[in-house]
């Protein structure tokens, strides 16, 4: 039995005992060591995450340069809702941060689930919606504000992220170079 | 009833002609002036949207500039998932940029449409998937790629988005000056 799910299960009120009981023993947790490439840049999309433990990169290559286009942390979907499903190939690789303990969902393991427990659904539908709503967000951050102010927001929104992942590829993420964000960090250090 | 509507429910071959004629008697389809004000930064949000005809355009007053942070056509939904459902304030104004016929949707409404039609929280949950997607894919292109990609990407997946807006407000979503961007144009045309 996973810990980790365990715990997180327990959080819905709104699933009974028995269903908790029978999704331990149906949902697919697995633990991969840092740096496990879970999926690779034009590689077919076909499986989709969700984060009990550890982060998750996504990277594009572009020219030879990796640029960082999301860190996903604990409780967040790691699904790209454009190739998954289809499947077509990704234009992002997945990469772990760290050891990461992930469910891990393919089309027909979720529509299983969905039909066997309806609260799930419900579930899922709500988690979607919030991150939903963080990736409509980070859009309109990313359109509205200076690197500096984006840097801010994700102080705010992941504060644990700067320990997790080095300077360089969150310089990436908010699309400064590494001097950059070394300045932006001097001076928000000086306020 | 509503012709734009019952166009877009017959698209739907999973929903029986009887849950097809009860949508379009249920279902809160409404036609607004062009210029009318959906939602105004700073108000609570309590409702979504979905266009069957028209054009919307969300943007945040930043130092009383107005940036651009979405342009909305038909078939997709507008919802600041954010602020929806909670109500929160919101962070952007929507508002029409032609005439626009919209299902107006509620929390409620919708809790209470998914109870009595399954399928159409099976369509909706498809249809968020979509506009999930849509939604990455602006925010790492608009991480990865220079203003003249994001313009090609915009010319590519709304070609007439350029004969229904402003080419300032259009300027303003790819992050360039209205210059800028007749300058991208030029060079593009050349090509």
């Amino acid at each position: 039995m996973n810990k980790e799910l365990q715990v997180f299960l327990n959080k819905f009120d709104e699933l009974s005992v028995t269903d908790k009981e029978l999704l331990m023993q149906q949902l697919d947790v697995r633990t991969f060591p840092k740096s496990t490439v879970l999926l690779k840049q034009d590689q077919l999309c076909t499986a989709c995450y969700f984060i009990l433990k550890g982060c998750i990169r996504q990277f594009h290559l572009h020219d030879e340069e990796e640029i960082t286009t999301a860190f996903y942390t604990e409780e967040e979907a790691v699904v790209l809702f454009n190739h998954y499903n289809k499947p077509l190939p990704s234009e992002h690789t997945l990469i772990c941060v760290e050891e990461c303990v992930l469910i891990v969902g393919t089309p027909k393991s979720e529509t299983d689930l969905y039909t066997k427990f309806p609260k799930l659904a419900e579930i899922t539908r709500n988690m979607m919606a919030v991150g939903f709503g963080k990736t409509q967000e980070a859009l309109s951050k990313f359109i509205t504000s200076s690197p500096e102010e984006r840097y801010q927001h994700l102080l705010e929104t992941k504060p644990n992220l700067l320990q997790r992942v080095p300077l360089h590829q969150l310089a990436s993420f908010l699309g400064v170079t590494p001097e950059s964000l070394s300045r932006i960090r001097k001076r928000i250090a000086k306020k």
